[in-house]
Formats: structure tokens, sequence, C-alpha cells
């Protein structure tokens, strides 16, 4: 990867202005897929979150369909459960008059990549458009955009990446601080399981953000932890802190991100229990009283209160858990328009 | 609950007035979920059953779609499967232009209440107007509306209530009866375990039908078994007639209501088999013979046919149970408009 | 079944004249239901192509939408799981602007063909003008037509028919070598428990095409093996040709066709093993020296690469796979459409 100070040109300050209504706009725009965001600019994603700011205000209407999508087909290809990032898409799609039919797919096939390819091919013989795809095996989504001409956007792949999550988080972020640059974003849990802390990592270093991970170690990426950093740590990731210390991590921060523990952490012997875990890392009113008094909390959700996050803290004035799924709406609206060939969003050319 | 009196005051026969065309009329109407009839009153009822009446000519139309819900989002979460139901719902919210996301949710969480309040909080945060809710619990839906500013329609919570199945048969009663005011309905079967029985009380109280219920001791409510009721049942159900003998209970009868019964009561000690059941509970034409000539036979499906039910006259011409089906679509439909805040439906507010 | 001179008189080559633009052309088109292709005549069956040609034409626009089915309603009821056929007829349904509603049905049910019986006539209850059905058991589709006013469309029953597939398959072939009458079709593998083959026979014998199937005997249906054939071949299926050598199979075929070979027949004893059936009858590059120069490659999917195909014929120049999912959507669009009572489609009466 470039060095952050090469993703963050000072010449882009004003790349806001690259957004105007004389469909120039763009020219920064050259993603037929959604894979991951190690591979977006900080201007392709101002781009991003600029269209969603115009499919916010569809939102807002008292009757938010438009038909900039008419006859575009999108398919949700999910081979793992899901309900919030599904619905999510659909109603994206629903909202801009996109036609979504939603798979579960089965993984129980012995040929899984064969199946992967076979099924992706066979959408786009259908002319589907956007494939949007949910799979176990991180990698799954490239493999996909390697043998298809629809655009893939990855919904999430093992361990591996959740891009549209990313950007929502840095949509909301924005919303509430404006310029995330030099901002202290602070993620919390189990870093090295997680694909929303992966992208949102790519994210905010192309964004500038000063990132810190914290948690205990046996959930910290290999790289990351402190003793290996030196050595792996720029090939993989981007720049970040590392801070086991959950009360020197808060300090100052503008962002706190609380990630969702998952109990199987604790059957693979990387936890000595869930209780033990929340006493060292559970995001509190009490560990939060360290941070800027503006700050902000988040999660992706769904929420494990009482392990990974207090109760009364995501339900409190600093949290927008619940923008964030709002967000999501409009950010994948944003992505899909932008996929589909449109130019960035103006209030004109998406109203009905 | 009050008693049949208060909720049928005589000063209410005139409420059909109450459906105008004027915009004056939903005075009347102060719901924003529907969880069970229970806190409905007769006035309330009739405004569902008039604005079905206008649905009905909807769907009798050739191309039966209007865009009244155009923009209205709904959401089908179905913690149990269900085929009737959940199309039902969603063929009810696509004539009238909503869109309809279906969800099949999993039960196999750990924190089941908290995930129902996060999952029905998120579907809100993606601006979801109402959410139609099956779940095994009694009173999940209950739960759910604590939670979230989207409209409950609860569409079935374990054996406690299925208000939408009542509505729909008040309103087939209607179609052929009128008033049933009087009526004598009969329910046969399981009504103890029954949902739909318990409903389909609430509502015939209210619109002062003479409900008799009939069945083994074993598979009476709590509180209605003859021994017991004085001293439990007006708190908990409304006033019935209790009659374990089949044929005194057919005497007379303009509604028969066969309920489904199902195949575990006899795995868990209630009933001795099925066929002994069926010798001493199953609807015939020879029972049926000591009914009003002109009785309606009813039966919220699936049907056990030599079970519950004979074949002859489940197929017979007394039988309205497809009509039941059709008229479910009709009352769904009433049910979303009104709680999208319509007024009552007349035949140029819905028109295309 | 009458002989296939019989049903491919001389006098119906004038048969494209049949579907003009004055709406007189469905003289020739009975079909309420479409359950096989044995009770279609070469007339019915260019119908359905030629209105394939027009629904072509649709999804060739850029925005391929157009209101035709507006206010028809289709469920997808499927009682085995299906991600192509599912998504193809869906689609279908949606770009002529239908309302679809899919339903995974559980064959749990003790009573399976009541339930069937009983969940169709609810579903034409609830205004359901098609259904199309997938269905583990042989005959499944005539029970449910038997029973409801709604049309039924097979989507596979057991290893009985798949009169959809045979049906693109046609036009597919059609659209390549024009008349198949008098060409070689060649269909390789498992014959016996195909319910695709089966309806491609009859479609095929229809149309005049000299079939060839090949295969490992135990693998041929039952009346068709060689020593078996002269008894009882001709009540069962239409005349064709067996080939246990695919060299000669091979020779100078203009179609060949390789069907799915499902590894279930390895446990059930009827191959000793899948490499050898690979061995002996894989559609290799080499085998395809034989045929016709022109020749073409279709497979119904999902592809077992490596087992009844080659991957590099399966990707080579001769293979059409991908446009008979194409074709897929087109012809199930032109089904949809005639069965709604619409006159084969011209340019100008399905435009938007």
């Amino acid at each position: 990867m470039t060095t952050r100070t090469d993703q963050q040109p000072e010449a882009a300050a004003d790349e806001g202005t690259a957004i105007t209504t004389d469909g120039t706009a763009t020219a920064g725009w050259a993603h037929h897929h959604v894979l991951d965001l190690d591979d977006f600019s900080r201007d392709e994603i101002e781009i991003v979150l600029n269209t969603a700011d115009r499919m916010r205000e569809i939102l807002d209407r008292r009757i938010a369909r438009v038909p900039a999508l008419r006859g575009f087909t999108i398919v949700n290809l999910f081979y793992e459960p899901s309900t919030r990032t599904r619905a999510s898409f659909e109603l994206a799609g629903k909202v801009l008059g996109a036609d979504v039919v939603s798979l579960n797919a089965s993984t129980s096939s012995v040929q899984k990549g064969e199946s992967l390819i076979d099924t992706v091919r066979t959408m786009r013989a259908m002319s589907t458009d956007a494939i949007v795809l949910r799979h176990g095996s991180a990698g799954a989504p490239y493999l996909a955009a390697a043998h298809t001409e629809a655009s893939i956007l990855n919904a999430g792949d093992g361990s591996h990446a959740h891009p549209t999550q990313a950007l929502l988080d840095l949509y909301t972020m924005r919303r509430h601080v404006g310029d995330v640059r030099g901002k202290r974003v602070v993620m919390i849990g189990d870093i090295a399981h997680s694909r929303v802390a992966r992208s949102d990592l790519w994210g905010l270093a192309a964004m500038g953000a000063d990132v810190v991970l914290c948690g205990p170690p046996t959930l910290m990426p290999r790289g990351l932890r402190a003793s290996e950093r030196p050595a792996h740590a720029e090939s993989a990731l981007p720049p970040v802190t590392v801070e086991t210390d959950i009360g020197r991590a808060m300090e100052g921060a503008h962002v706190i991100m609380a990630l969702r523990l998952q109990s199987e952490r604790q059957q693979g012997g990387l936890l000595p229990s869930l209780h033990e875990y929340a006493t060292e890392y559970q995001v509190t009113a009490e560990r939060l009283a360290r941070t800027h008094p503006d700050h902000l909390l988040m999660h992706p959700g769904p929420k494990n209160e009482g392990v990974e996050i207090a109760g009364d803290v995501a339900a409190g004035r600093h949290s927008i858990i619940e923008e964030q799924v709002t967000n999501g709406v409009a950010v994948r609206m944003a992505l899909l328009y932008l996929l589909a060939g449109n130019e960035p969003a103006t209030a004109s050319d998406v109203s009905d």
C-alpha cells in the first residue's frame, strides 16, 4: 500500500468541488465492483459520500421512491444468513426503482468455487446488472468479479472485508464530525476476526483518521500485535496505533466503535470467558468519561448488550448506532446508482 | 375487559355513518398497531370491515393494483414458517403499491428477546413503516411495539392471538349474515391452543355474537372448563358458553368454525388419539343437520380433512372456507391502509 | 402418442404465418397449463417460440421492462431448492410487470398430496393467476392443475418433466440452426433420471429432430435399452435412436446436449464411479471432432465440469450454454404472456 500521505494529498482538499452538476464529476470514479476499500482513493470515497447525501434527501421524502434505476436488476446472493444487510440492499434497490431478487444459496455443494462461478455467470446471463454477494470464504467476491460482467458488491466475505459497512461508517462520521482527518477513531474488540474492522481501517486510513485498535492481544490481527508490528504491518494493513489498555485507548477519542464479540471466540480458546472480556473491554459510561466530550458511539450491529457494550450507553445520547442503519440504505443506494453508470446524483437528475 | 354491554352501546348502532367521504371518519380509529382484538371496539372493527369492502372492490377489478401505499415499506418478519399468512400480507401490500420485504428470521439466537428488539429497531431505522410479525412466543408483538415507531401487525404469536385472522372471519361472516349480533357462532376443537379462537372470541364478543365453544375438556382454555368458569373467566376472556357435547353445540348454529387439530396434541397426552377425536368432534354432514338451515361452515386453514372436518362438508355448499382466504387479503389491505394514516377508503381516493 | 409423421404434417410447414398481427393467431393455443410437452403440437411450440422472439427484443432494450402483465400475480411454489429456475421465472414475471411471490414450501407435512392441493387452492383464492411449481414427486403439477383455476407451470416434477427447459432448448436451437427437422440432436448422460431429457424428447419429436440418446445402459430409461426397446418404447416415449458408444453417437451431430450427472447415481450403484463415467462419456474436444463442423454444445446446468463435460469445451466457441439461460427468461416470459390470455406478442402490443 501507499503511505497515508500519498493517499491524502493536500491537493485533494478541494475534491468536494469534483462533484458538480455538469456531469463531468465521475472522472474520479472507476469502479465496476465494490470488493473492499483498499483500492478506494479519498476522492472516490468522497464521491460515494456526496452521492449518499442526495440519497438521504430521497429517503427523507414523504414518498421515498424514484425511478432512477428502473430496469436495473439486482440479485442478492447470500451464502450466509443475514437479515439487516440483505434488507438494506433490497430496500436501497427498491427505493431507486430497481428489481431485486433475493436468493439464499446453499454452501452444501462440494465444489463451492465452481458453483459460485457458475451461479454468477448464470445470473449475468439473466441480465442481472449487480450481484450483492455474501460468502463465508474470504476472497469469494474477487473470484466472482473475475468471472462476470455484472457488478459485484461485497456484502461480507469471511473475516476479510465488508466495504459497504465501512462506507456507511465513514458517511455517518462525516455527518457528525465533518472531515475525519486527524480525528481519533477507536475500534474495540475482536479486530482479528472482524471484516467490518478490516474495511473500516482502509477507509479511515484513506480519509486520514487517527485509528486506534483496542482489544485483547489474542483478538488483534497478526502483524498488529505490539511485538510483531514493525516487521509485517505495512504490507497488510494501513498504519494504526494498537492499544491493549482500554483506558488509554479512550483518551480524547472522537469516535468509539464497539465490535460484536462472537461467542465462538470463547469456544475457540481465544478468550477465557465472555464475562472476563466484558470486565476488561466493555464500552461503559465510566470508560467513555475519558473521551472527547462530543464523542460518538458506533456499532455495526447486531449488538451483544452487556458484552462488548453496556445497554445504557448503546441507548444514550452519544449513540448513533441506529443512524448507521439508516445511512446504510443511503450509502448502498449511492453505490448502486454509481455502479449503474450514473453521474453522482444531484437534486434534479434523480427526482421523479 | 369491559362487559359486553359496554362494548356495544346502542348508540353505536349508527356507526356505519361514521365512514363517510368527507375525511372526518377515522375519529374512531386510534390504532398504530394491531396486536390483538381485545382493545378493538365495535366501532373500530366496523371501520376495518367497511374499509375492507372497498378493498374487495379493488381486488375484483381486472387489474387489481392501486398506488395508494406507494413508498410505504412493509417487512414480513416471520420467526415461524408460514405460507398462507405471509403470502396474504405480501399480496395485500403489493396490490396497494407498497414494497414488501420478506425475512425468515431464525430463533436460534440465544437472547431471543434482545434479538427481536434489535431487529425491529433496525428495520425501523431502514424506514420500515409496518412490520408484520409472526413469533412462537406469546406477547412478542407487544415487546416489538414497545420498542419501535413502526406499526406492528401481529400475524400470530404462540397460542395467544391472531387478530388479522379474526378480522377476516368477522368480515366473511358479515358478508353472509350481516350483523352478527345475537347470531350463534360455534367454535369446535382445540380452543386452548388456538390463537385464532382467542382472537375470534374477542372480536365476536365486541360484535355481540353468541359464542359457543365446543371440544374435549382437555382442549378448553383454563378458566372456561365448566367447573372452573365462574372464578376466573371474566378477567381472561369474554363471556361465552362452553359445551362439550357437539350435538347440543350445533343446535341452531348460524356459523360453525372448525379449528385445526394439531397432531402434537396427541403426543402431549391431551387426546387419546386423532381417531377418537374425529369420532367425537369431527364436523360432519350428519352433525350439521341440527344447525340453522342457512348455516355457514368456516375453517382458518390449513384443514386436516378427516380429522376435525369431513371432506364433503369442507367442499360443500355451506362452506365459505376459500372465501375466507380471499377476504384475508382484503382485510389486510384495509389494515395496512388505515395504519398508513389514510382515511377509510372510498371509491375515489384509492383509484389509480 | 401419435406417430412422428402425424405430429409434423407437411401442411404445417407454413404455420409461421399463423402468427400475425391481426389477433387471430392464437387459435392454435389452447393451453391453460404447461405441464409437459407431450401434449404440445408443433404449431403450439412455434407459437411459444415466436412469442419468445418478441420477448428477446424486450430483454435487449436498455430498460427491459413493459407493463404487459400489470396486475397479474405469479406464485413461485418450490418444494425443492432452486436458484436458477426460480430466478428465471421471477425475472420473467418482473420484466412484464407482474407481481411475483416466492414461497419455499416444505415437504415435511405428512399428507403431502393434501397439502399441495390445499396450498394451490389457497393461492388461487388470493387471486393468484399463475403458479410455478417445482415438486419432488412426478405428477404433482397434474394434481395441482386438477384442483385450481390458476395456470400451473411445471418447473420440474421429480424425474418426470421440465417443459420450460425443453422449450428454451428448442428456442435456442432454432436461433442457431433454424428448423430442427432432420437435424441430429444427441443427448448424453443420465437420460433415465433426467426430467430435462424427457421433456426435450417430446419437444424434439414434435419438431421433427433426429434424436440420439447416449449413455451407459444403466442410465437409459426403461423401454429404451436396446434389448427392450421394441416391446415398450412407443407407448412411453417418442421414437429415438439409442447408442451406447459415444463415438458413433457423435457422428455428424448438429446439437450435443450434455446432461448433469448427479453423484447420487454412484451411491445408488448405477455407476462404478464418476471417474469411470467421465472416461467413457465425458463430452471432450476430441470426441466433438466427429460432429458436424457447425455443431452446438448445450447443457441445462448446473454443469459438473470434468464429469459430464470438459471445461474447455463448455467455455469454447461452440458452447451456447449461457445463451440457454438468457433464452430461458424469454421463453418463460412468452409462456406467462400467453397463459395470461394475450395474443402472441407483436412489437406494438407489448411496448410501454
